[in-house]
């Protein structure tokens, strides 16, 4: 039995936290047994680790990333969404052919996200088989949590990164077959976005989801260019929703949509009636010039909201970066459109809490589960344990992880 | 002699910068003679510092910021602009009467400006005349060149944080007379904002601005209750610069003006008549709720624009953060109101290069002037010089400063 000392932090509801001060938690057999304001009356032997006054936070979740941009995050920023594709992103994309810089790049990409304290993702490949199955394998490699989406696009991609419709239906149900019944990293089925797929693709992609019961994760009105291209390719779709739902990619399995600025109502009520997840990336709206995603909007609608660092795009695998960013663009929307901010207990639920669903596993210290944690280090012993967080959110940085414990275990 | 080798990058204009690969910087008793492509022709005797591949930038400046308002920058971010002065920031500046902390805080402050490679600033302290010498103190025994303004408030604050009019204004003059000919850290009229002085206060403040020639700097039109509440104020003056203009604050020297975000278009005429300059201080207008500036309306206007963290409203002391959530911010105006984004290039010019002229010296890796610099290290080796500076302003932190130059000292 192990016994945990610390200030925990954590989620009550969707907009509250639960503070314990001084509390001991519990874990035996590495599964969170409880909470406790004293152990004095434990009979059974155990370890104390003691963290003092530090704070314990759950580990965050990153629900919509690309891995194979680790390296490029940060470059092409001066464009948007389909000139950063073109100019950057396939480029760098289509090393991953290669088996030595793919092991590289996914392994220094493992260690950041275990340095900034995410065990938990939803991450896309590339098109290639191959080198998807060194990311499954690093993955595993470091006990990291995650649905791997091998990339499929037929179309409208250089040749150098496109794939022949057949073969790539025939490689994604090889790798569903593989890896579905891994308890640890499992796929996804990820069709890049409609622009990049054959009608042809999107439906065969959306009977393999049925067949296997796979989530479904993809891009959804990103960008107003984006929007009027998928309006062209796809004159009969009512719109951009449609195109996904029309072949069984929108909520027939779980589906997370990245993006979602500019979802018309009618795409919005798709998405409530489907239970489709929306996933906020705001660092990567900003840099690509998207827009602000209407938050609050979704929230009220009743449609649940992940966050996602959305590397490369994306500046940064921090997810605390991306819960501040997330409050700070809240409060423009707030600002033009009178829309309530989103709190940073809102916020902290949407990047450590809500997404546990999805993992079939609610991580945030709940009973009967694993523990994913950080201990948070700081000098600010005068402030209270929400002012505490709010300057780790707002002021901190990796270097205040004083520890981490993955699935139960301390790295 | 000293010479430095190294990959320069600096401004060479307002929206481009000048890339100068292993290049070899004359220093010569202390002051910057040349760069040069080689220097087997050198006679002289000199020291090499060969800093290899890495980056050789200008540091920061910071131009608006509130020294006390340092440890409870990511306070009291769920408040706008007066909620988070009267529940937070008043509260904090009144602790400013006492030495002890005082010393404490200022000294944390410079030591972070140092590490962040912020080595000019201007910035505001509390009303406490006593306290304000101790920060005037220890930014000279950190080297950093530095403006300082005795904050001016003689109404609408609490009791404990409130002056006698002339009180004011003889602690203010005191200041000046003292610290006005000293070469590195010199005083400035700072009068908090039009709704916390009187038309006295304002008045005699201008007359003290002119009588020793000392510039001025307040804040602008930040918030729209801020606003309206100035309007309800000073019911005769036909907008907010106006205020300031009638009283000698605006324009009749050098003058600083913060945020500039809800201007009258009368308002920037003015600015642009009277030669303001506005500070843009992106991480305090998300975080405060406060709105979006339209730098580049600014700019067509021929209005310079600074940058400024504005801690503690402002969540960061890192003028690369400032200068990336320039970028970003002016992305979004682009979204909305179709100005031309803020390039890279020109916001790394308004962090390190246009306020040069504000401190009568152009510290851009200028002849004859002392060097100001900070060396970079990063491992992006295979990347041009340009993609690496992007990466350094997108994904970087101080950990990548590998090392200073004050005032062309090695720190």
């Amino acid at each position: 039995m192990k016994i945990i000392k610390g200030n925990f932090i954590f989620s009550k509801t969707s907009d509250t936290l639960e503070y314990l001060k001084d509390y001991y938690l519990i874990l035996k057999k590495n599964k969170i047994i409880e909470f406790r304001d004293k152990i004095e009356d434990i009979q059974e032997e155990y370890t104390l680790y003691d963290y003092e006054r530090k704070m314990i936070i759950p580990s965050f979740y990153d629900m919509h990333l690309h891995a194979p941009q680790y390296k490029m995050k940060g470059l092409g920023m001066d464009k948007e969404l389909i000139d950063w594709l073109n100019d950057y992103t396939f480029k760098e994309e289509s090393k991953f052919s290669d088996f030595k810089y793919s092991e590289k790049i996914y392994d220094d990409f493992c260690r950041e996200l275990i340095k900034q304290g995410t065990f938990n993702i939803v991450v896309y490949s590339t098109i290639h088989k191959d080198t998807t199955e060194i990311l499954f394998n690093k993955l595993k490699e470091y006990g990291i949590n995650a649905y791997v989406g091998k990339v499929n696009m037929d179309r409208n991609s250089p040749n150098f990164l496109q794939e022949n419709t057949i073969n790539s239906i025939k490689e994604t149900e090889e790798l569903i077959i593989e890896h579905k019944d891994d308890p640890q990293v499992k796929p996804i089925i990820t069709p890049r976005f409609a622009p990049t797929s054959s009608a042809k693709l999107l439906k065969e992609l959306g009977e393999l989801a049925i067949k296997y019961n796979i989530p479904v994760q993809s891009h959804l009105s990103e960008n107003p260019g984006e929007v009027e291209w998928v309006k062209n390719l796809y004159p009969k779709s009512p719109n951009y929703s449609t195109v996904y739902y029309e072949n069984n990619l929108f909520g027939q399995t779980k589906t997370l949509m990245a993006h979602c600025i500019y979802v018309s109502d009618e795409g919005k009520k798709l998405m409530k009636d489907n239970k489709i997840i929306a996933v906020h990336c705001p660092s990567s709206n900003l840099n690509l010039s998207s827009g602000m995603m209407k938050v609050r909007e979704f929230l009220d609608l009743g449609i649940d909201i992940y966050l996602g660092s959305d590397i490369g795009a994306g500046d940064t695998l921090s997810m605390r970066e991306i819960i501040k960013l997330t409050i700070q663009i809240s409060k423009l929307v707030f600002r033009n459109n009178s829309h309530k901010p989103i709190s940073l207990e809102e916020a902290f639920y949407m990047a450590t809490k809500a997404p546990g669903v999805f993992f079939d596993k609610k991580e945030s210290f709940e009973k009967g589960k694993e523990l994913n944690a950080l201990v948070i280090d700081d000098e600010y012993f005068d402030l209270d344990l929400k002012e505490r967080l709010s300057k780790f959110i707002y002021n901190g940085d990796d270097r205040n992880i004083y520890a981490r414990y993955l699935n139960s275990k301390l790295l």
